[in-house]
């Protein structure tokens, strides 16, 4: 609740000399012949933890502090000083150290200091954050999502926080989780024999959101600038190191909007957030370069300082076609681009990121903008070097006829009387795009499996903690 | 895209003058035999529409604008001016418009321009943001959420999403929604014939969460200082003004704090966010006052000026009781406190916000912290004008055999061994708290009904749009 936070201590903000107190977990002891202790402690404020140096005249010297282990809790009170040895420069001369929480059985603490496995640390995800690695994800993460919401305030969007329940799928993707207090032992039956919903909390079949675009958009209809940040879901029996089962997604839409201003706020934004990483976390991006992946601080440099390449999914197939390249899936006019094709464009090709436009309808959903070829819509992927898609969006129908053709032909009438009314009264051009966060938390960090991502990972057979 | 928010318009940040272009949607148009229509054309990024003042010499004057109705969408280009008329400083004298959108036969339009009852208006939640009582809530929200993550990264707290989906029940509440992708049309059972959840997506039981707060602890004891914002549920039958079974939550949670700490943040913090709202949305505000609660600013101004009142439960209850007031609920040390004896401590007894502390181990909740009396834990409320209870919190029992023999004589060991494992490696004193996000956008904005401070409401038979 004080100013002690060692993210200070260690800057400049506070002078040489003062008395200053710590309070964290130690991450290591050393012991030297000439008397003093050497515990590291880190309070989670920044990478570092800072150095407190411990005379062995203190009256706990040996009932406490020569028993010490690797993630105690401790208070340490002593002089901010300049440090002699390498490394930092700063430490504390302890006066006085009291340890508030000791480790039960420190042979067995679950994350002792040595290096562990990513697979491992998932199933002490509750113990992990106290990691390097963990920590500076979290970071991170908080920087990336207070960029996100910064940037949409600075620029005056609204944040809309559409509904996780839904009695509608948005995408007609189909693979949903119930939302229900029915008593499973007792299902309540209409005369056909058929689970009758009507006695269900809401009164009818309800699920997990896949996407709140569909709600953003009437709020974007009259508001002009919206967006969402929140969890999404998808019931994909997938386990793979893409996929969770829930995972939070920005969302903005934006009305008068066409598909190259949409192309354009993908752009700004993406290299808004970047910066803001560059700016506020500069400790855990040189761990991350490190010890993750060599190349995490020049992606994101490169990507904040190049110019995004627009290009016609028409012309990226010719230019897949006339690569050469032996690519596993097939490329051809009407097929979706897979993540190998992707990363050969961004990668290889152009070098840098590029917005993939007017892709094929019948490979995209319903409410996308149909052109004028009427063969395809005004969507668009952005395509990062290194991963490959990293946003999706498009210019949404505005007009009605088009809509109720297309809506038609999908035989999705039903739900859909609501999104028609938008249409229906003061329609305007649109568009959006949707970010999955935690594939771009894995961008930055270089982190390779998307369940390290987020703190407490839903996939299949795994809802622990 | 552009800078011509009608903000920033009817703001300085533009010089009359200047060549404008407004996008949005008309709220009235009214026609004057001097040959001019005005045309006020709202976008949302304000509370205020601008006026725009037509002249019938325009080629689309007959054709178009004299059938303009509430809800067209428009593009008016003109010269921004200093407006004749009284009312607002600027206008815009138009020199070309063009209508995007037509509102589909005026007369049945839902929310054509006259007034609705709250309640029509939540049956067409998907045009309300059109109205200037929701376009003023919505903007509202976006206010206080971006105060909230400002506050918060300001102090250096870290954000953590915590699970939606989980296999336990922080609380004990026992009112959950279920979260299931079993085909109830052919349950799978086990020998003794009970639904065997061994084949359901995570392998077990799963439900929404009632709140983040267990797993946040596991954060808040490797980071020091963390909080949540996200959707929680109930899935309580409950069809009142203040019950929603979806809605957003935040829960801050520090390390090395107690409740003394845990107070002087949820005073500072609230204090902080409301202090947004007046310096970012005095429109909006000014809004409510005249239409909604002619409190509404007063009260804000109270809060944001008083110095919070700590009070012991014992106090209060003394003090209900020496009150002589007829409460419908009995008052009687061991009892939890009802709205009618909130309301009566902050409104009428102290005048100003109570921080009500040291509640009955015997109402709350196992994770609380016993104090040396033990029969009361740190527990603590506070408690408005106007609405009573408004934060919800404690310090939580760090010492390992206190929490042992609290969570075993409530027989909910089962789940806890790895929240158990936060007391056994490296403990520290910690607190944090538990705010509904909705109840404070009805407190901000005088709106009685929980239904009208959340986009698309879920409440008992309603999961709509």
């Amino acid at each position: 609740m004080d100013n002690h936070d060692i993210k200070f201590l260690l800057s400049d903000a506070i002078p040489l000399d003062s008395e200053v107190t710590v309070r964290g977990w130690v991450r290591s002891r050393r012991d030297s012949k000439a008397g003093f202790s050497f515990v590291a402690v880190y309070d989670g404020s920044c990478f570092d933890a800072i150095q407190t140096v411990i005379p062995n005249h203190l009256e706990n010297y040996s009932s406490e502090v020569l028993k010490i282990t690797t993630g105690c809790s401790v208070e340490v009170t002593g002089l901010l000083s300049a440090s002699v040895g390498q490394g930092q420069a700063r430490e504390v001369q302890v006066t006085a150290i009291t340890v508030i929480g000791w480790v039960d059985d420190p042979d067995t603490y679950p994350i002792a200091k040595k290096r562990h496995t990513f697979e491992y640390l998932r199933q002490v995800a509750h113990l992990r954050p106290r990691t390097n690695a963990f920590g500076a994800i979290s970071r991170i993460r908080t920087t990336l999502s207070s960029a996100i919401h910064r940037y949409f305030h600075e620029q005056n969007y609204h944040w809309v926080n559409t509904p996780i329940i839904t009695a509608s799928d948005c995408e007609g993707a189909g693979e949903l989780f119930r939302v229900s207090t029915l008593d499973l032992s007792n299902l309540p039956r209409s005369k056909s024999g058929a689970v009758d919903f009507e006695t269900d909390f809401f009164g009818r079949e309800a699920f997990l959101t896949v996407s709140g675009q569909l709600n953003a958009e009437a709020y974007a209809l009259a508001l002009s600038k919206v967006y969402t940040f929140g969890p999404t879901f998808r019931a994909e029996n997938s386990n793979t190191s893409r996929h969770l089962a829930e995972f939070w997604m920005v969302e903005p839409e934006v009305a008068f909007a066409d598909l190259n201003d949409n192309a354009r706020l993908a752009e700004d934004f993406l290299k808004y957030i970047f910066k803001a990483v560059m700016d506020e976390r500069q400790d855990d991006m040189e761990f991350f370069a490190q010890r993750i992946d060599k190349q995490a601080i020049e992606r994101l440099d490169a990507v904040i300082s190049s110019d995004f390449e627009m290009m016609e999914y028409s012309d990226a197939i010719d230019i897949l076609i006339k690569s050469g390249e032996a690519f596993v899936y097939p490329v051809k006019w009407g097929l979706d681009l897979q993540s190998e094709h992707e990363q050969y464009l961004a990668e290889k090709h152009v070098g840098r990121p590029v917005i993939l436009v007017n892709y094929p309808a019948s490979i995209k959903a319903f409410y996308m903008r149909l052109n004028d070829d009427e063969k395809s819509v005004a969507a668009m992927d952005v395509l990062v070097p290194g991963i490959g898609e990293i946003i999706g969006g498009s210019q949404r129908e505005e007009r009605l006829e088009v809509l109720d053709k297309r809506i038609q032909s999908l035989g999705i009438e039903g739900d859909l009387s609501w999104y028609r009314d938008l249409r229906r009264y003061g329609t305007v051009p649109h568009a959006g795009f949707g970010m999955g966060f935690e594939r771009v938390v894995n961008y930055v960090t270089g982190m390779e499996n998307i369940r390290d991502a987020i703190p407490f990972p839903r996939t299949p057979k795994h809802a622990l903690f």
